[in-house]
């Protein structure tokens, strides 16, 4: 497969072993990789026991190993649950689209929105600020993660050959992306001043509207002001 | 003090002790707050055992505690180490300039060469990714980071009222310059194919030229060519 291309893709599903008596055993997946997120980024991945995580679950630790392999192969899980459900919300939500400069947009807006609202913080921080994993384990999640910049280098790439955007270096653009909406679990506030979509529509804005290669609206009243 | 206003100030010396036998106690001190920091990094912040930093500093326990109160107090002296470095190398540069445009864009040139080249990256995880400190001492240190977005945002807003931007959010703006920089930390390698000034001057170029309210000279060729 090309580097650049990413294809839709189901969730993996490997590692936490559902049982049949779970009514809804995506549902307790979840549960147990948000709520071991959480205790991790709270202790620590070293000061969280594998005790901790299964008090918090409401489990023994017999039962928590039902479900996990280690605690290693667990923060492997919360990593990997983490990119599901971005390239679900947000990835396989825009591949269809056509248009490179539309496509960058509502990947920026669903991304936006998926830290401000889908995942919780500690997803976040354990997928953004964690180098525990090591080996294979550190290499998927990596070649995951980078599948993402190269769709978005590869995206910018081609609106600039298409020339609705001026020439930039694809690859610093890509990164300016992911730095203004990945950063934004880092200030972010639910109960705050601005809103998810103030910000999804003030940041589509100071990256895209100007590059675009006309002038948008807001630019010629600017101008005429002036 | 305005909350939105920065003076120029010294760098905090407090803390760790110089001893009138080091020939260089500045440089001693970064040493070991740049080496603790490493090591709190390496071993995650509850991992890392005092006997463990002393260890890589070359120093006894006792020779440690010598320089430092407490492994809490360490890790706020690695962060206003940090800070401190941040302000020399950047905030103080840039107070003086009085064309906020002008400000900002080399406000942003001087982060990005701090965040590549001045600071070890184990300083830039701790002040930004280290949520171990608490009360009064995680006060401090998030008070210098708000001043910081104060500066950001009250440029910003400068620059709509002085007719150089286009009217923006100024905080959304704000977060967006840190996020584009301090992003640079997780994919910046020195050995790359993208050195520091190209990022700066792309991201100078994503950022502010088509902020301004007159095109650049690339958007008017780009506006040619189509």
């Amino acid at each position: 497969m090309d580097k650049g291309q990413i294809s839709p893709r189901k969730p993996r599903r490997k590692g936490i072993h559902s049982r049949a008596s779970d009514d809804d055993p995506k549902g307790r997946r979840r549960e147990i990789l948000e709520t071991a997120a959480r205790v991790i980024c709270e202790k620590s991945y070293e000061g969280a026991s594998i005790q901790d995580i299964a008090a918090a679950c409401g489990l023994t630790k017999a039962g928590l190993y039902h479900h996990i392999r280690s605690k290693e192969h667990l923060l492997l899980e919360i990593m990997n649950y983490g990119m599901d459900v971005f390239e679900e919300q947000v990835l396989n939500q825009v591949l269809a689209i056509s248009d490179p400069l539309e496509r960058l947009k509502a990947c920026m807006e669903k991304n936006i929105l998926l830290v401000t609202h889908g995942w919780s913080k500690e997803v976040t921080i354990i997928l953004h600020e964690h180098a525990t994993l090591t080996g294979e384990a550190r290499g998927q999640i990596n070649a995951r993660k980078k599948r993402y910049v190269r769709f978005l280098e590869s995206s910018f790439a081609e609106a600039i050959r298409d020339g609705q955007i001026r020439p930039v270096n694809p690859t610093v653009a890509a990164f300016a992306f992911l730095g203004m909406v990945l950063w934004i679990y880092k200030w972010f506030r639910p109960d705050g001043a601005i809103d998810a979509q103030t910000i999804s529509r003030e940041m589509q804005d100071l990256l895209f509207s100007p590059l675009q290669a006309r002038p948008t609206k807001t630019l010629k009243r600017t101008r005429l002001a002036t």
